[in-house]
């Protein structure tokens, strides 16, 4: 008797809980530290019984994985980047999961000054995001990725835009002043489990801007390239780096109507569209990356 | 005299123009139509020249990229997944690129009752979005998708969740009757480049939302898959369902406290974290989709 | 000795418990009904004691008006404006305030069609927002007001903008036909305490769109009293209608450099800036209403 | 022959352009200066021949104040609360309305370090947003306000709240150690035309944020008064401060069930609902708001 063809197969599945939103207080000596995290957990693996037949005996529910990053972090969330590989590792141990991966956003916090010193238990939050990601196999094979989130840049000038292609649709007048604005979502791939992770970090977002700052940009995409490069020059544990930029247009506006000039002092600000360059940047022989790893 | 190695290398680069927001409206006839679209184009292919050096002799600016949009829609912009592919196939014929993505969200509106009559050019807004995205390659080959987004659904019983693996993190207490909530993200990729776009759609809508309706589930994941297995069963022309599904949790508040019992009528809806259940259902024997196709 | 001067004085103190989520299932019959609220309590009064001294005794927590608002909701949550009306005055009869206002916003759903028929547990999300709020005094004395959000509302034709000021800063060109959209903001107050609630909503949302849509508008500002009056003329218990109106431009697209005409049907959907129409349209002779509300 | 009463009359109306968008350049020497603005402009008075006849005789279009914006930016922007009474005195005198309002949010950015240096024109955003606003009368009275916006602050020490009121709904745990978190919204009147705004606006600021880390906490309601006394107190030509502060809740993770303590180290910040805490707080004597200005 012939077997019947399955009407549909499973050919890719994950789960897990997003968005676990934790504080965490270092109260060691009476200067408290604080940490900040949105902490979220993906698991992938065969679910094929899971999914096709509703039999959940493989299922490490999502409410206990979030336990588990309240739990663990008992133990101390810094670095980040080593928060998400122990909660990684620990999750291929516990589940009937060939991988897992934790991503951390960490959100910025300075302390207030009062009476002209930093407060011992108060802050004040900043600007900006801190990403890490880890992705854990059940073979033991591990990889580390960090990067940032929001870091919104602008110059008023250093930025020329010409010599591009004209076709029938092509209006944009060239000019060699404008403004160069950007929300700059950036991740890096560390080549080593054993990393600085905090003079890492620090390393790497100051190369951003830096970058940003010192080029004189013919494009944003040149742009893109030249941070991309400052981040790889700064900290030779960094193998590649993925950069998204927003181009935020500003538009010179013409004030000819109202008898003004407007010698590149007074833009709108554009919301949509906005132009969106992306970009990876890696060192001449790193090793390949982790192909299942989603940073 | 040795080459120096460089610094690095540009292994990944694509740009184009994100959210071109467009209103067509249709005069044929004086009932109006109108379509309502955020349109999103990306192009890719060998950008080494422009990244590393600035020489923007090969882009096609994301302004020009804009004004193609506008131009384009002169001609009709209906159904959205014809108006991508034409979209994305203009783009390799003009840009130096190897291939262009055009990613459209089209929002629902109806028409106003006025009379009793439905009004011939004034409408009302309603929930959810339409998606499609075209990938079009300059050797010819192109793959088109559809789907939808934020399609919000909810289930008031016939939702259990029992039979876990219990770790030593795990508290949740099964239960044979919850709330099961979602907000539907589902893309498909379409076998042809003739179908009836419309009626596919709406066959793949109608089948997601009647397939999370009387499935009885025992997870969230198996409901997942009865919806992605619906929309293969429902549409011939569909090859492969994409479904990223969180999990809305609405919990039973203990009234216990004041003297209330609370038999399954009033519940918190919580925010953060949520569980995130994707997976992808695929009709046997579908040829291999596009990789570079990102939908 | 003279009594030194108060260095600051609390003129106006309220506090409260903001965006309690409820889901609130009827189980009467197998055909639940599920009701969907966000429910905001404010109370107000006397709180010197409280701000100026860290003295608690007179607060009634956030916590508990929370606990409260689902405990109450155990009764049943239909209409929104009775079940606001309830808790205001249950909050007037606990706490040492001199006034209690409570918002809900109900967000909307309707039933997925599964086999043909209305599912009897089973919901879809719809768009729009239901308002009602109310306001109780220890004295005894109460207002509700009615009303809805985000109701997007657009006309392909019947709107013309021409005959206005011109001053030196005057450019716009005038229209005798031009799309115009916006997102309604309407809340209205309601003359009694005994009203048909459901029937009352349902009146004045019907006639706040036919009348955007039938009015043959001149501005933004004609439109919103046309809405404004077609409520007082639709339902005799209202006596004052609130209106906020933004002008979500559409602007149409200059297709000639491309050799293209745009004879009204290509346009370019803007986000910001946006015009902010809002006016009051108030029944002759209605009574004062309370000036504490805010609505 | 007796007069119909009207069905309606429009008892209070206003419109405007919301949300313009400007950023200012200050290029007056090499080491820019920029100015990152949101401007939104309100007119009032008598519009009953707009609203009820379509009569656009005395609108200045919503359009024309875009252009003014921009074309009185061309004078500059600084400070804010300037750029804000000199725009509002503008448009009384164009206009045929009884009073403008013009209200600011500026987007704070610092310079971007580059080889140790600030850099003279790349600027990094940071967290928070300062606020003006201006109301004019065609009477040439006028009124200025400022504050700031979305000023996140935590103490993971120092705060208590017990003493409170226990009704039948009260559930909450008295505590002597508890997070307190808030993102402040304040907004303060100043008494006079002539005030140093730079300084009057960073003294307040800082007396806020001051305020916050040195008051010992019994409850938000008297950290708020505090923090308003204390902008009195910093500084004379302010004579009224109305504060909102969100009490973002942080709760203690259980962590018995996992054989953990938890002395205060491991909380999960919370979304919703949240406290909402808001006062005034007056300079004994001090004169008058305008009632018409909506700050």
């Amino acid at each position: 008797m012939p077997q019947e063809t399955p009407p549909a197969v499973l050919s890719r599945a994950r789960y897990g809980k997003a968005e676990v939103r934790l504080l965490h207080v270092d109260r060691a000596t009476p200067r408290h530290e604080i940490t900040d995290l949105n902490v979220t957990v993906t698991l992938a693996g065969d679910m094929a019984a899971t999914y096709l037949t509703g039999d959940n005996a493989g299922v490490l529910t999502t409410d206990a994985q979030k336990n588990t990053v309240y739990a663990l972090a008992r133990d101390g969330v810094r670095p980040v980047e080593a928060f998400a590989l122990r909660l990684a590792r620990h999750f291929v141990e516990v589940g009937s999961v060939d991988r897992a991966q934790v991503r951390i956003a960490e959100y910025g916090w300075r302390r207030i000054h009062a009476g002209g010193q930093p407060h011992p238990h108060s802050f004040e939050r900043q600007a900006g995001t801190r990403i890490a990601s880890a992705c854990a196999h059940c073979d033991g094979r591990a990889e580390v990725t960090a990067g940032l989130d929001d870091l919104v840049l602008l110059k008023s000038t250093g930025s020329e835009f010409h010599g591009f292609l004209v076709d029938r649709y092509t209006t944009l007048v060239p000019t060699d002043d404008r403004i160069l604005a950007t929300a700059v979502a950036a991740q890096w791939r560390i080549d080593t489990m054993e990393a600085d992770w905090a003079a890492s970090f620090r390393g790497a977002r100051a190369a951003l801007a830096e970058a940003f700052a010192i080029t004189h940009s013919l494009s944003l995409q040149q742009t893109l390239y030249a941070m991309g490069e400052a981040v790889l020059a700064a900290r030779p544990e960094i193998c590649e780096v993925r950069l998204s930029l927003p181009n935020k247009h500003h538009f010179l506006v013409d004030l000819g109507p109202f008898g003004l000039d407007n010698p590149g002092e007074v833009f709108y600000a554009a919301d949509r569209p906005y132009g969106l360059i992306e970009g990876t940047v890696s060192r001449p022989g790193a090793p390949d990356g982790d192909p299942e790893h989603q940073w």
